[in-house]
């Protein structure tokens, strides 16, 4: 299989096993439910579990099972998080994905509680499969990681950064750090997932912690100078971070230096997987793609 | 030590607790602490921890700690739902214990950041404590549980149905079956975590269930109650579910039917503990001060 069909065999697995949750529950609070499916199975890239399942077939994890449940759970933590970003009261997003967001679509309430009930949601099944079918202390520590980097120590620490950012005085310290916690937590969960669920930190954390940071720093700089290119139409979301002045790399180094960085990033990643060979062939294309990848 | 007495060391025990979290921690997103800390510090009944504790003393449970992590992840859940709660887009109140909401105070979107945070910080505590300190099936089962009561199979499924309700659409069965999910789910929980982590179920459940089944009940009619005889000043909080014509116990069954249910609730949790004797007099004492407590 190329990269493309393996990609699309991964986002394919992801798809099919997020259908599968929130199937005829709650005949009561259905709006609910209409809302939580309307952001968890409207695509997109599908990158943090596509990540997990590539690092796990990689490492020879043989725990499919355990892998495509935290999978799930951590695409719902990500998606949670897009439908309260784009709340009125946060980044005020009224497209992602070429579609209305959830809160125009279902009302602020239901959106706030969508985010809410997928959040739930990721620690429901994860906790479930755990104590029903994979009773092992890496599986537990996998669901604390999960915690942790959904919190204020990753994500939501970094969204506040973010909110908090005055576009003149961001350096890029400060950005590196915003976006090591906004979007690099949950990247590095997904990356270190499988060695947590399969307990062989000790074998592969330090290269794939170089591999997880830069891919992550990559993916962030990359969307970064996509917005700055693109207009709202092109892009399919609003472009709100240059609308509501951010800071972000293009704005802190300007499209250039954010390019170099870029270069630089896939670079670093790209070397921390060479005593796997062969067998990091897609984590290799996958940061390629990151680095490469159009509107 | 009287009701009184215990009732008050249980909360000290609680309260002490949660402020051993969020400390010296993210210098960066201090705003967001502050926010959390604001809401999660700023007392309240801590109902949830106090039943949580009383169980586990009647029924002899020796995981001392497990408890009180359990009951503080509790408590950050109950918390963040408060404060998503309040939001404009939800009941948009502005005061709750004689404060301002934490959106008030900290603008939206930290208040829906701050939720979040003390929804995954629940986890990330609960899932550290397993696996660091109390790696049993048992903890495993509280973890999931955990995530199901705030879930939409509870909690935020019971806001869902609360938001479309139609005042006077709603019968009975409707507001039961709402106030089961919406705040009894995690009372349930704060009654049953004791038995899913000393694996006792099977001796204790079925009496437990009907305690908290009414004990919940019990709860929310009282709250209707006190909200339909009290003017914002006298409560501390806004009355958004009679300014909002919201459906309540009251609404629905006139006052003195509610407070015949209300009794008929108290009489059948109190039953279902006899077999504890002596043991579950604080329990006892507890129902007598969920439907007799004053404004």
């Amino acid at each position: 299989m190329d990269f493309k069909q393996q990609f699309e065999s991964y986002k394919t697995r992801i798809d099919n096993r997020l259908k599968t949750y929130f199937q005829d529950e709650c005949e009561e609070c259905k709006t609910l439910i209409d809302s939580v499916k309307y952001s968890l199975l409207a695509g997109g890239k599908r990158i943090r579990p596509v990540l997990m399942y590539a690092v796990s077939d990689m490492i020879g994890c043989a725990e499919d099972r355990t892998v495509d449940v935290f999978a799930a759970a951590l695409e719902m933590i990500h998606s949670s998080s897009l439908i309260h970003d784009d709340l009125p009261g946060m980044d005020n997003d009224s497209l992602r994905r070429g579609l209305p967001t959830n809160h125009v679509v279902y009302g602020e309430g239901t959106a706030i509680i969508a985010g809410d009930t997928l959040m739930f949601k990721a620690f429901e099944i994860a906790a479930d499969h755990v104590y029903n079918k994979s009773f092992k202390k890496g599986s537990v520590k996998a669901l604390w990681m999960l915690g942790e980097a959904a919190g204020h120590k990753g994500m939501t620490g970094g969204q506040m950064i973010d909110m908090e950012s005055i576009p003149d005085k961001t350096d890029l310290n400060r950005l590196i750090l915003m976006n090591s916690k906004k979007t690099g937590a949950l990247i590095d969960f997904a990356v270190k997932a499988p060695i947590y669920i399969t307990e062989t930190e000790h074998i592969h954390e330090k290269a794939l912690d170089v591999y997880s940071k830069n891919i992550g720093q990559a993916f962030q700089i990359k969307d970064d100078i996509l917005d700055y290119e693109s207009s709202e139409e092109e892009l399919g979301k609003s472009t709100s971070d240059e609308r509501n002045r951010k800071a972000t790399y293009v704005t802190v180094l300007g499209l250039n230096t954010a390019k170099e960085h870029l270069y630089a990033c896939y670079d670093t990643a790209c070397s921390a997987l060479k005593p796997y060979g062969e067998k990091a062939s897609f984590l290799l294309a996958l940061a390629a793609y990151v680095k490469d990848r159009g509107k």
